[in-house]
């Protein structure tokens, strides 16, 4: 076989799989949305024979032989740059999969299905104790499956390598460094500058027919189309690339609070036009997805905060609010952008701001590391949840629920993913700047509703360049520097002061 | 390997690849109600993928080598029924699976797709002319389809042993025959009676909101609990069994007609009633699968019209109808059911009444069979219709889509279908008058809307049999006979003389 056909191969054969990730991915969604009650055990069932199949077509020897054609090959050395990223992703992803034996990725995938399950009857009544020990399996798991991918300083790298394609603590922990000072100093700030938001703009009635209207308009304003997706309501809000020309969002509406349903669709949406905007001809290869876990985030964040959050957006959005809720129409455009800016420590990760958010993210990463670095042990994770608590925002959990076992991700053997909504964070700060650069003009085109130039822009400089560039070589080619926290404080410092006349 | 082990390999192998069918009728479940607009090309490539992949996964060598193993052993012998009918469905299945060409499977699989395509182009405009390329290469490629898998006396019996295991020709003629002369006769005499149903009860304005409180209420009535299934809105009305516990439905509502989304629902919810009843032990396998195209149509059928077409029906149910339609309301019992069973020669299929609707059926048969006996040329089809729409039922098509064009099967290629849908009307009446044997005053029980021991009877005697049993051989073992017309013609001529007073 030639080095050409074993290429050719390859793409046929990752395709294929790809299809069968697209109808897993349908059926995620189905599970979530559609589903009748009574089809949730088959359901089940189903996800597992294909994360099989899935599995066993991602490991078949033929992949390491035609990747070693390749490799070998002149054909490679003179291929664009989709062909040579594609093998490098290919190998990345066989070689990662091969070291992990099946008895580990079986026991790996009952101990998430179950921890989720124990979590999920666990949460709301505080029941650490019959979590605790599917807690205390997923980690010594994860340890092991570290072991096996192998890692150079610390075994928690090989974890967060999974989301983001080279990350280590040490690259996190300075990133952390440099936002940790200048966040606890500008919360500080603003707690003292005594300027309180009015929490009577965003909380009150607001019927469930008027959010799904407004919540329509502003995704269709930022270019989500209907025809190429659509909003269900699900309990966790989430987006799914289901593939070429279709990806949907889910959100959950509160008639009680405005904000819940309004930003969830922007941040959703966000996922989705990554999804959308990805180069359709290379679909079910790598140069054909998305980048990585912190790039979605990225496009996530970015049209929720620096653009559904900013004084702009609000300049040509609040009109589409006024015509249905009152208490939004009496309030001033600056009250109202102060409303949806409002900077309070909580304790809950989702519900945060901007300021604090990513303090909540690197109380997890210390955890995290913590434990796989073996300094701390499962079992004392809330006590030491609840001091850096103190310590980062001077409030203490009174419940495990607002503790340790606030997020589902944990119970899932998700060790590693936490990190890179903080990265999402600095992306879309970074890449946001670097795309005002290039447009001229844009706080005015989107205070007109003019948000098509940025589109086309992350589409040009993002969406469209699939995985053909490592994360942080990419964020060097679009923003002419490697990734840095720099702007996203400068992103903070400057909104805010301007909001609490800092 | 031993036989027992070969046959759980078999079960494994199977269950997976029902697993994969599972997400694939899910998928077309999506294409027909929720998908974006854009998303119809990704998901006809991944149709298409998915079924390369069942077909590849249902024609491994490795099935031969296993069913041999179990065939010649004496595990076999003794094993239970289940066991037994799962390796000769299998059998039966694989042998012809390999049977056909990989060429002339990808070859059909395209020209279905593409006939379909050209069919949904063409009908609304009558433009026979590009259509008929696509049917004469169907018909071209199933005639090498049957010669592929082979026959004792014609081809077509190669291609209606594919819906309905062992279904020939010559059984399919001997049935009609009893059915003509009496159909055609009752329906003479239906005419002559001069009675006229009141067409103001159906016809009218029917709010989709009302239509789909009663036709939700009317379903729940007879058993499909929206626990395990859902009503969604789609062009052409369909039924879908995802899996255990979850079976779904779809109908068109018309605003202008009550009769449309009422029955369609009642049909739809009685192909879901069979999916869910059958034994979930069994996912997967021949024994846990609905035993035929016909049988299926069977328990659609009988809740359409041997139960919702029936005074007993109605008197229960029309207080529901009455609640929401001044119309139904102010019409009497009698005049009501007699307005569900109007019978009046039509050009549609598909909106055909009892009496009239076996006819519609011969016709395509007659049709077929001549055409796969090379008496009939593809060409001659819109003629030939004409022809004998005008000898069965007096009446003629003006255009083409009321005649030849007018249904999708033959643009998919599926010749051999069509009489599926009289054998279903035929052991509905069959079944239906066993079920009536044995259980007391049932008239009685489904006016006061006792509709389970029904329901039960069908689950134990025809759901839970799954494959267990070629169809012939269960209609003997629950019926006491075999399959026979005669059943059908007297529920229509016992039915109709009451409404026409004959």
């Amino acid at each position: 076989m030639t080095a050409e056909d074993a290429y050719l191969w390859l793409v046929n054969h990752y395709r294929d799989t790809a299809y069968l990730c697209s109808t897993a991915e349908l059926a995620a969604w189905d599970q979530r949305t559609y589903i009748p009650i009574t089809g949730h055990a088959h359901r089940s069932r189903q996800m597992e024979s294909l994360a099989r199949l899935i599995h066993q077509r991602s490991t078949i020897l033929q992949i390491e032989d035609r990747l070693h054609d390749v490799e070998q090959s002149e054909y490679l050395k003179s291929a664009d740059v989709t062909i040579q990223a594609n093998i490098r992703m290919w190998r990345r992803e066989y070689d990662r999969l091969v070291k992990i034996p099946e008895r580990l990725a079986s026991e790996l995938a009952k101990a998430s299905s179950a921890g989720e399950a124990a979590w999920e009857a666990a949460v709301h009544s505080n029941d650490w104790k019959s979590f605790f020990p599917h807690l205390e399996k997923l980690v010594a798991l994860s340890m092991e499956k570290a072991d096996a991918i192998g890692y150079q300083h610390c075994p928690y790298d090989a974890l967060l390598d999974e989301y983001e394609v080279g990350l280590t603590a040490t690259a996190l922990s300075d990133m952390f460094l440099e936002l940790k000072k200048p966040l606890v100093e500008l919360q500080q700030k603003i707690r003292e500058s005594g300027i309180k938001p009015d929490k009577k703009i965003l909380n009150g009635r607001f019927s469930l027919a008027s959010q799904k209207e407004t919540c329509a308009s502003l995704v269709k304003a930022i270019g989500y189309s209907f025809d190429s997706g659509r909003i269900d309501e699900s309990v966790h809000p989430f987006s799914v690339g289901i593939g070429p020309g279709d990806a949907r969002i889910t959100t959950r509406y509160n008639e009680a609070f405005l904000g819940s349903g309004m930003f969830g669709c922007l941040h959703e949406a966000g996922h989705s036009l990554y999804e959308l905007g990805l180069p359709e001809a290379h679909f079910g290869t790598p140069a054909g997805m998305y980048l990585s876990v912190g790039f979605h985030e990225s496009q996530s964040r970015l049209w929720e905060n620096q653009v559904g959050r900013s004084m702009a957006f609000w300049k040509f959005a609040k009109p589409i609010l006024d015509a249905h809720y009152p208490g939004v129409k009496s309030a001033s455009l600056s009250d109202f952008v102060l409303a949806v800016n409002e900077v309070e420590p909580g304790l809950i990760r989702v519900e945060a701001d901007e300021v604090t958010y990513n303090l909540h993210v690197l109380l997890r990463f210390e955890l995290e590391l913590a434990i796989f670095n073996k300094e701390l042990k499962p079992v004392d994770l809330p006590d030491a949840w609840n001091e850096k608590m103190q310590h980062m925002l001077g409030i203490r959990p009174k419940t495990i629920r607002e503790g340790a076992m606030q997020d589902v991700h944990w119970s899932a053997g998700m060790f590693g993913y936490f990190p890179t909504y903080s990265l999402g964070n600095l992306y879309a700060a970074q890449l946001y700047a670097a795309a005002n650069e290039a447009i001229s003009d844009m706080d005015e085109r989107l205070s007109r509703g003019e948000f098509e130039p940025l589109l086309q822009w992350l589409r040009t400089n993002v969406h469209q360049k699939g995985q053909c560039y490592p994360p942080d070589q990419l964020i060097e080619m679009v923003c002419g520097e490697l990734p840095s926290s720099r702007y996203f404080v400068e992103y903070c410092q400057n909104k805010y002061s301007a909001l609490y006349q800092l």
